[in-house]
């Protein structure tokens, strides 16, 4: 198989997995933090960047790249590795929650949805086969069925014709499919907050047998008890010997209570979104680097942090940088914040090596300033 | 003194010299190009990527830092070196280009300048003691007089009244200067495009005994000729023994003329300003990133340079870049553009070290698509 799951060991204090994602693009330790590059690029960072901070394995956006430059040109380059310069592994998700949250500009029937550009406004129409065609096209290592992710809340019909419609365009997706020898098809159980409909869509997806799976339709507007609760009874239906993916999470908080409850990798814009408007994630919590109170800060964003931007520069430079609208102010806080989460997740896999990671869970909410 | 000049030859083929600018901050190989870090930072880069691509000196504004975040803060931080991380030479203006542009907003007296921010609107002062106040606090290693830019064109009268001023303002910058132990304070040459008047303003300029002589006035929208000529007639009356410093020049012909009628120091914020518009200067001349000509073209932006940019990325993927709106698109061209300049100006210290620049010019001129 093109993408393969190696157990290393289960915490004892959690179903936390420690493993190893093997890709045509190197091996992932997992849990893993993938840092979102939507239009092929991670926003503001370099590949070298990232590969100085560790990022393992990066995200990019199909229906992104699908618009802008087209995947056609993608395909052209050389495939979006050589196109973007990243040698490491990169999935793709497959559009499908983009077009889904166009809102009044999309139309969704059971052969596929028909959309306008967020860009132009010219129509386009992606069906499962094309969200295949596109990903085989942009060559990356892990390719994502094209689901229907159901918004909350929703009702339980609504959520159920939605996962039932999910399954079979994950058959098509995987009969579209034509280089599974080179990338690996997720698939993606939906269901809601509803046991019953995660429960059927587990075994309808399970049964068509991906190398991976992900757990979509989460952190989109529900409070994280309900999420955290999802999650719970979700994944022991997942087979131990395939990687689980949890779509769209970043917070530090949520990323330990997937871990606990068995993900294995988790992307999510918010680490380099917030960097943009001045947010930094640091070990003692949220810095907000515009607030007055850094006007003469000279200590670094994070003083527990050893990263480039924390080894040379203060909260005082860095929020005239911000104020002044500087790139570099981009620059360096999303240096810190994608450092900071990949770090994280190393802290967390040594936990679970040392069988501790609900004591790292408590010592780290406290630091953080969340509620234990 | 603070700041030595080192001469090692003069060109036979021209009056180019060849030599070394010795500063508190490290010494520097001349003809020299200085980035400009308008804010405190050189505009997309961070200071570890300023010494990849060997910048010796980079430029700061007194105007910007004095109104944000304010020089007593940058002082407090231990200097604008330590406050943005450079730990090479500083050359910062001295406020005066920048209070004459603000056109309206601004009232010249004999005191000096009174002027309405740019950013807030909010009244402010800037005499010759001042601007040295500032720079002094900043702690720049080559700190410049207050003088008044005359604009062009510009009568006769008008320019002369001008010098005058910027004469005696020299001599109070001078008198007000706290620490010429750490920081040399150069005097700035006027007289607009009038022989007489340049000649005046040398004599004046010269006779109050700088340790180093900027030409000023120049790059103000006049033809390149009557700049050549310019200098063709005043670097001769500049002593040989002291830095010459052409400000706000950044074309690289007009860098290659100027080197050959004996300037030492440029600086301009053309190659990164023009970095964030898409533009590149290669060896082959511009190459504006966002025509559609680039849209498949997978070689690099210039084929000829091992710049990081070059070395990793091709021009298919910098037009998407720029096309998309990515922060990397202007930290890749900016990289690039700055790195083409230096490597420039070690090519012209080469071919003055080897006698021939008028050749080189020649050369460099038939590729770069200038007319020679």
């Amino acid at each position: 198989m093109t993408v393969t799951y190696e157990n290393i060991k289960v915490c004892k204090q959690s179903g936390a997995r420690l493993g190893r994602v093997h890709t045509p693009h190197g091996t992932i330790d997992t849990p893993v933090f993938m840092p979102v590059g939507t239009q092929a690029t991670v926003k503001a960072m370099t590949t070298e960047e990232l590969k100085e901070i560790e990022a393992q394995i990066i995200l990019s956006n199909t229906y992104h790249l699908y618009l802008r430059p087209g995947h056609k040109l993608i395909e052209k380059a050389g495939g979006l590795h050589k196109f973007m310069n990243w040698d490491r592994a990169i999935l793709t998700d497959s559009g499908g929650f983009q077009v889904f949250s166009l809102g009044d500009l999309r139309k969704i029937t059971e052969e596929g949805v028909e959309f306008r550009s967020h860009l132009d406004g010219s129509k386009h129409f992606i069906s499962p086969e094309k969200a295949i065609e596109i990903q085989n096209a942009l060559g990356s290592d892990i390719i994502m069925a094209f689901d229907e992710c159901a918004p909350y809340p929703a009702e339980h019909t609504y959520v159920k014709n939605s996962l039932e419609r999910t399954t079979r365009w994950a058959k098509r997706c995987k009969e579209a499919h034509q280089k599974p020898d080179q990338q690996a098809l997720f698939g993606i159980i939906q269901g809601g907050m509803y046991k019953d409909l995660r429960e059927q869509s587990a075994n309808e997806i399970i049964e068509l047998d991906f190398p991976g799976y992900a757990v979509g339709g989460l952190s989109v507007g529900e409070p994280k008890h309900l999420m955290y609760e999802v999650l719970e009874y979700t994944t022991p239906w997942m087979p131990a010997n395939k990687p689980r993916y949890l779509m769209g999470v970043g917070t530090p908080d949520c990323l330990i209570e997937g871990v606990i409850r068995g993900i294995d990798m988790f992307d999510c814009v918010l680490p380099t979104r917030i960097a943009r408007n001045g947010t930094a994630m640091t070990s003692v919590g949220k810095v907000v680097i515009k607030n007055a109170q850094y006007t003469e800060d000279f200590l670094p964003l994070d003083p527990n942090c050893e990263c480039y931007t924390c080894k040379n520069y203060s909260r005082a430079y860095l929020r005239h940088l911000y104020k002044a609208q500087e790139i570099l102010s981009a620059r360096l806080v999303t240096y810190h914040n994608l450092h900071f989460l990949i770090d994280l997740m190393k802290q967390i896999r040594k936990a679970i090596m040392e069988d501790r990671l609900l004591d790292f869970r408590k010592e780290f909410f406290q630091k953080y300033g969340y509620e234990v």
